[in-house]
């Protein structure tokens, strides 16, 4: 028997719905076109709660890193000064594949007819929505209480199908609009046409029988799109040695005994790399060939003898299948009954482990700093990268836990990393963030420290303190590479909340990383005092073979 | 006898070219995009001084700032991460008329073609040209070095004509692209049409010949589009007083005999909207009549009784004329040989001052805040207003100079003050910033006193710290309205530099308005300790209409 409708309002079946897809935290900051709508998530029995960042930068960030962890985030602001703020934040979450729903309050539509000149309008009303048209999936406003329903049901859906960021307007005067709700609509799921994927999984276990020394290279799409179940069966039934790209590591736990690390062209690891270059059957799978991702195109794979595998598109060589779904293929080579390689040459020694004694004296360097910071990536750790060299020294880090490691490692938009430890310590309470950022990112958005004491977060954040952007000093230096020096450590003397260190040396660094991680009532930010051209092993790599 | 053509590349004719229309400071964060641009900006000889924010959202809101006193404001940045980052900031110019040029690097034609996943990428090359098409009047991409510098040509006149944003996008790889430069084209200019211009100032002055109390209220587009000369003319000629809008405000010095308040609905002071809407023939210069400016449409003027000329349209009561440029009907109506108006009964009695004594221990209000500021307004003080109640507050200000007075009174983005006080002080050294924000505000930008400090502009930052923002508790309250309470006073702590005063009383905001007025050496943040319904008399007077 069919369930029967029931009445609700507009407001209230967004929040039901955001909640019913496991979004228990929705960020962002209150104007007055979104209030009515933020008035239904902080009422009594809201199933969700509103979390308010400083800026609206920071509740963009914050709920791309939630979506990463949780497979769902969601960011609500205000028309015009909040939603443009975030086209930045939605381009990351589209371009890594992030779904976060981005929910901006409008002008209602009555008093759009009567006054043209509303605050918080560029041009025309529509002009948010076109923005984000470039810059997600699916979009919908909700001006007609006729099928308000059935658009919030369409965009959540394309949100969960693509991995990608969806947008969700709603105008003040129809958050109350009372509306009927029926069943959901099911939506044909698309499918792998039969012969294409036989053809494919045929060729592409008759290359792997063959293969001698056969490696898989996991990419980004490995964990959103839930494929690590059947992954682990093809690896463990198979023994061949699993790489990460860098914005897939964390998909496989990297103390895994066939990880051999993150595989990024000439910037990773030389075993890491020579392996994967000399394999005679490289399987890439869920990864884009970006330009960060491989090395700045320092990674010299053969297409003849790879597998590249991804949601859009399947290569055996130079064979191309088209109607291949990525998880069909996945779990076809699952199944496939391929024979044991031999994986005892895997050549992964974890170059960052045991950290060496500590020197109380010696003055502190980066590559102390990510040393010294394996004894702390207990399971409970997340590992949050912003983009540049806090990047690139934490590729060798041995990441333990699913979602263990969160980066913008391809969009790569600086100041991404303080706002995601809020998104990801609300995601899973049961994890500690551990924030990896420059000096110049934090200056952009380190204030959401603000938001961390707020909503009892605790990460702790490493500043690598070198007076710029180190990264970029390698590319082209000049006065624009400088920022002013802060005394990060003195933070919490201005949010009234929080500990910080500073630190000049390596006895320094372990006594407040024993301190930061020993407490976790509240924030601690360390302040690592670098040189200014002391860069991680691996923008040495990189600029070395640049060069 | 025609120049001979020159030859150069794209980015140093991008950088003269800037600097010959006045551009002295282009405010920007790098990235690899946009570093060979930035270089050209700092190589020796370079007419411009390339300013650092903290980040992309302070550059975007300094070059509005800088725009508006200056005439043309730039903002360079990289791709994707920061082009995306200012869509706000540039919406904000566009919907307030400000000539902003948003330069943002690219990725270079030549690997497009090799790489299509390159990072900073959101989906295509094109998503960010395609959403600055919503946002600017118009647009280059410089891929091609035959047509680059008559395009650059182009979209500089497009914003200094329409003042408002352009955009330009420079792919890495042209930036040295050698181009040949001959004479500037002369485009045609609009031009009013002779007769349409003829009766529509015939039916203005009949009207105003005949009005027993005429009125002028300026708007924005009085100041940007250089008709003060022309106003004063014909105000002083015929004695009509006149008043201004918020976003219009500081167009004429406040001191002037006839000034009588800014008109703001009933927002403003009584006197000013009883004087304003009691009047037989108001008219409305250069202003769109937003929501805003009328008050929360609270203003009440009958169209019938109303002259409303515009850039873009010119009403004389029900009549619309087509055809007539702006300039030309103020020109007009200066030199109609009008007859002077008794003006004895101008009402304007400036509610603010002089300031009351001194009371040590009275605890703090926000009319004391205010009250006490006039003291300081001396002409060389430029007051920067952040949305909000430190904009309401502001509106009764005295302000003498000419664009003495900045804020985004009709788009209303938070954060802008800070930042804009960096612009504002670098368009004109011989300005001190004041900036008022409330403490929402400043947790979005307020990290930018850093670049304040960089650059050598010295603002006094009075913090209007009430625990959240005040104005939407007005409309609907909510947890979400609370922001944390930081120490405002003792960011100095964390930048290393700055005065930082605690108040909590009368007489503490004495003192340390003093010595931040005393110090012009560097910045002062003046942290005022508020009730947290203590709001300034325009927003009381506005809730208690609305109610």
């Amino acid at each position: 028997m069919a369930e029967p409708n029931r009445t609700t309002c507009i407001g209230d079946y967004l929040v039901d719905r955001l909640a019913a897809h496991g979004v228990g935290h929705v960020f962002g900051v209150p104007g007055d076109f979104v209030l009515a709508l933020m008035s239904k998530m902080t009422a009594p029995g809201s199933p969700i709660r509103l979390v308010n960042t400083c800026d609206e930068q920071g509740a963009g960030f914050a709920a791309d890193a939630y979506a990463r962890v949780r497979g769902l985030g969601a960011v609500c602001v205000t028309y015009g000064v909040g939603g443009l703020k975030i086209a930045n934040t939605t381009g990351q979450a589209f371009a890594e594949e992030s779904p976060v729903v981005v929910i901006s309050g409008a002008p209602g539509m009555g008093e759009r007819v009567r006054h043209p000149a509303l605050h918080h309008k560029v041009r025309r009303f529509d002009d948010q929505l076109r923005v984000f048209e470039r810059l997600t999936v699916a979009q919908a406003v909700l001006d007609d209480a006729g099928t308000a329903a059935r658009e919030i049901d369409r965009v959540l859906e394309a949100a969960l199908r693509h991995k990608r960021p969806v947008y969700i307007e709603l105008p003040r005067d129809m958050v109350e609009a009372e509306i009927e709700v029926g069943a959901p609509v099911a939506r044909p799921v698309e499918e792998s046409e039969p012969n294409s994927l036989a053809a494919a999984l045929a060729e592409a276990t008759e290359r792997l029988r063959a293969a001698r020394q056969p490696v898989l290279v996991l990419g980004v799409e490995a964990a959103r799109f839930g494929l690590m179940e059947d992954v682990l069966r093809f690896v463990e039934g198979t023994g061949i040695p699993i790489a990460e790209t860098l914005l897939g590591k964390s998909a496989v736990n990297n103390e895994h005994p066939q990880y051999i690390g993150v595989y990024a062209g000439k910037m990773g690891q030389e075993a890491t790399w020579r392996y994967v270059e000399s394999s005679d059957c490289v399987i890439l799978l869920g990864t884009a060939l970006t330009d960060v991702e491989m090395g700045g195109f320092t990674a010299e794979i053969d297409p003849a003898r790879t597998i590249h595998a991804t949601r859009g598109r399947l290569a055996i060589g130079y064979h191309i299948f088209e109607r291949v779904q990525l998880t069909d293929f996945v779990r076809g080579l699952a199944e496939a009954g391929l024979p044991r390689f031999a994986a005892a040459d895997a050549p992964y020694t974890p170059v960052l482990g045991p950290p060496p004694e500590i020197d109380p004296a010696t003055p502190i360097t980066v590559d102390r700093v990510f040393a010294r910071l394996v004894e702390y990536l207990t399971p409970g750790v997340v590992v949050i990268a912003d983009p540049g060299d806090a990047l690139f020294g934490a590729a060798d880090l041995p990441v333990e836990r699913g979602t263990g490691f969160l980066s913008p490692a391809y969009y790569a938009s600086l100041g991404f990393a303080v706002p995601a430890s809020i998104g990801a310590g609300l995601a899973d309470p049961t994890v500690r963030p551990l924030v990896l950022v420059g000096d110049g990112a934090f200056q952009m958005t380190g204030q959401e420290l603000a938001t961390a004491v707020r909503y009892g977060v605790a990460p702790v954040v490493i500043v690598l303190n070198n007076d710029g952007y180190a990264t970029e000093r390698f590319i082209c230096d000049g006065p624009f590479n400088d920022v002013l020096r802060w005394e990060y450590w003195k933070m919490p003397e201005v949010l009234g909340a929080g500990k910080g260190y500073r630190v000049e040396t390596d006895g320094e660094l372990g006594e407040a990383l024993g301190a930061a991680f020993g407490d976790d009532s509240v924030y601690s930010i360390i302040d690592v005092r670098l040189g200014r051209f002391d860069v991680s092993a691996g923008l040495r790599r990189l600029a070395a073979r640049l060069r």
